[in-house]
C-alpha cells in the first residue's frame, strides 16, 4: 500500500533540538515552489512531532518569506512559552541557512465551558448532490483534492469579465480521501485560489504572503468528520496596491465550524 | 505640552542589534497586564524604528504568551528575510529573559495595481450624530479612546441575558485625538472587548491569545484620516471549549477599509 501524498509530505525527520528535516514533494507543487497549504501543514506537524508538545492546535500563522526550491528543507519549532492552558511556538523553515517561511503556533488544552455557534453554515445542497469538478488548473497540488463547487469554481479566463464579488463555496476533501486531522485542515484552509483571480476572472502572478488559521475543533471532533467532504467558503475584503486579504471558513458536514482562516495575498498588475 | 499617552507607550529605547527597551504605562493597564492593543502597537513600533526597515506594515501577528508585569520589557525585532516587495520580521517581547509575547510582521512596498473594494462599509449615522459613551469599564485603557457605540455597547451585567449575536459597531478614535498612523491602528484593532462578554452579557476571565491585523492603507492614507473617528465593527464566529475567534474591520470615515483584524480569545467557564 502506498503512503498517502499528505502523509508523505508530513513525514519529517527529527534532527534533535526542535529541528526537523523535510523535502518538497512533486505531488504538492504550485506555480512557484510548493502549495502554501502543505508548508503550513508541515510547520504544524513539526510542533506535533516535538517531544515537548502540550495540547492541540489552536492558532497557526505562516508567513511566506521566500520561495521554497525543490529539495530538502529544515524546520525549526521552538517552544517559546508554555502555560497551564497554552503553548506558544516560534516556527522557521530554512533552505541552505536562508529563511523561506516564518510563523507561530499556539497549542491549547481545551476544557468544557459554555459553548455556542455564532456564524451559521451557508445553506447548500449536500456534497453527494454536487458534482465533483473534473477540470484542474495547470499546477499539480489541486489534484490532491476533490472539489465540488457550489459557487465560484475555477475562473474562466476565456471570458474575462470582472465579477462583483469573489466568493467561492465548495465541498472539498483530500484526494484520495483521508481521515481529517489538524495538519490536513491547515492545508485545506489554503485550497482557495487567490480571490483576485475570481474577481477579475483573470490570472496574474499572485501568492499568499501570510496565513492565519484558528482551529475550533479538537482531534476527536476532526476524527469524527472522517473522510467526508468539508464545506468551505472564502471571500475577499479589499484589493488595493498589490495586496488583498481573504477569509475562509471550513465546516463539518453536520454544521460545526472547524476552522476559520485569513490570509493576505500579493498580486501583480 | 505633555506627550500623548500613545506616543509615551511607543517611545522605545534602541539598545542595538534590533533590541528595544520599553516599559508598561499605567495609562494602558488592563485587568491583568497592559491592553493587548498597546503591546501590538509596541511590537510594530520596534520594526518601524529598526534601521533596516523597508516598506510599510502589511500584516502583524501578536501572540500573548504570558502576562506582562508592571515595569520594563525588551522587544527584539529581527528581520528574517527581505525581498524586493516584502520584509518579514520575527518579534519577541521578554521580561527578565522570559518570553511574554511572540509575533511576526510583514512590511511591504505597495505599487499601483488594479484596485477594488469588496466588503461594503456598514450603513451608519455619521460619528457626530452618535453620542460619545461616558461610561467605561473598570480598567484604565478604555479611557484612552472615545467610543460612539452604534450597536453593542458595554455589556450590561445587571440584566444578564444571552444575546443571539455578539456584534459591536462603533465610531472610535484615540482620546485625546491623535492623527492616525499604523501603530495607532494596530492598537485600535483590539478595542473590542471579548465577544463572549457581549453574547452572554456576562463577565468571565478572558484574554486574547493571538491577534492578526492586515493593513490596507499606506501612511498617506492613514494620515488623511487625521483625528476623525474610524468606523469599527466586530463579531464572533464560534465559542467552544474555552476559546472563540472574533473578526473586526476598521473603516475610514469616507468608506475605505483601512484594516481587518482577527483574534482568538481564551475564556473561562
Amino acid at each position: 500500500m502506498s503512503i498517502h501524498p499528505l502523509d508523505a509530505a508530513l513525514a519529517l525527520e527529527p534532527l534533535g533540538e526542535g529541528r526537523f528535516g523535510g523535502r518538497t514533494h512533486p505531488d504538492w507543487a504550485n506555480m512557484v515552489g510548493p502549495f502554501g497549504g502543505i508548508t503550513a501543514a508541515q510547520l504544524l506537524q513539526a510542533c506535533l512531532l516535538h517531544p515537548q508538545r502540550q495540547g492541540e492546535p489552536l492558532a497557526l500563522t505562516v508567513n511566506y518569506a521566500g520561495a521554497i526550491a525543490e529539495g530538502g528543507f529544515e524546520i525549526e519549532a521552538a517552544p517559546a512559552r508554555t502555560t497551564r492552558t497554552t503553548q506558544h511556538w516560534t516556527l522557521t523553515l530554512r533552505q541552505g541557512g536562508e529563511v523561506c517561511s516564518t510563523g507561530s503556533a499556539v497549542f491549547a488544552i481545551r476544557r468544557p465551558t459554555w459553548s455556542a455557534p455564532e456564524l451559521a453554515m451557508p445553506a447548500v445542497p449536500p456534497a453527494d448532490q454536487v458534482p465533483a469538478e473534473s477540470k484542474r488548473p495547470p499546477v499539480e497540488w489541486p489534484r490532491r483534492y476533490e472539489f465540488r463547487f457550489v459557487e465560484g469554481g475555477w475562473p474562466d479566463y476565456r471570458h474575462a469579465q470582472e465579477l462583483p464579488d469573489s466568493r467561492t463555496l465548495l465541498w472539498v476533501r483530500d484526494q484520495p480521501p483521508r481521515p481529517l486531522d489538524a495538519p490536513a485542515l491547515a492545508a485545506i484552509a489554503d485550497v482557495f485560489y487567490p480571490r483576485v483571480f475570481r474577481r477579475r476572472q483573470r490570472f496574474t502572478p499572485a501568492g499568499t504572503v501570510s496565513i492565519t488559521t484558528y482551529f475550533h475543533a479538537d482531534a476527536a471532533a476532526l476524527a469524527a468528520q472522517g473522510t467526508r467532504p468539508l464545506l468551505a467558503v472564502a471571500t475577499g475584503r479589499r484589493f488595493t496596491l498589490g495586496f488583498f486579504d481573504q477569509s475562509a471558513e471550513l465546516w463539518s458536514d453536520d454544521g460545526h465550524l472547524l476552522a476559520s482562516s485569513h490570509q493576505v495575498v500579493y498580486f501583480k498588475e
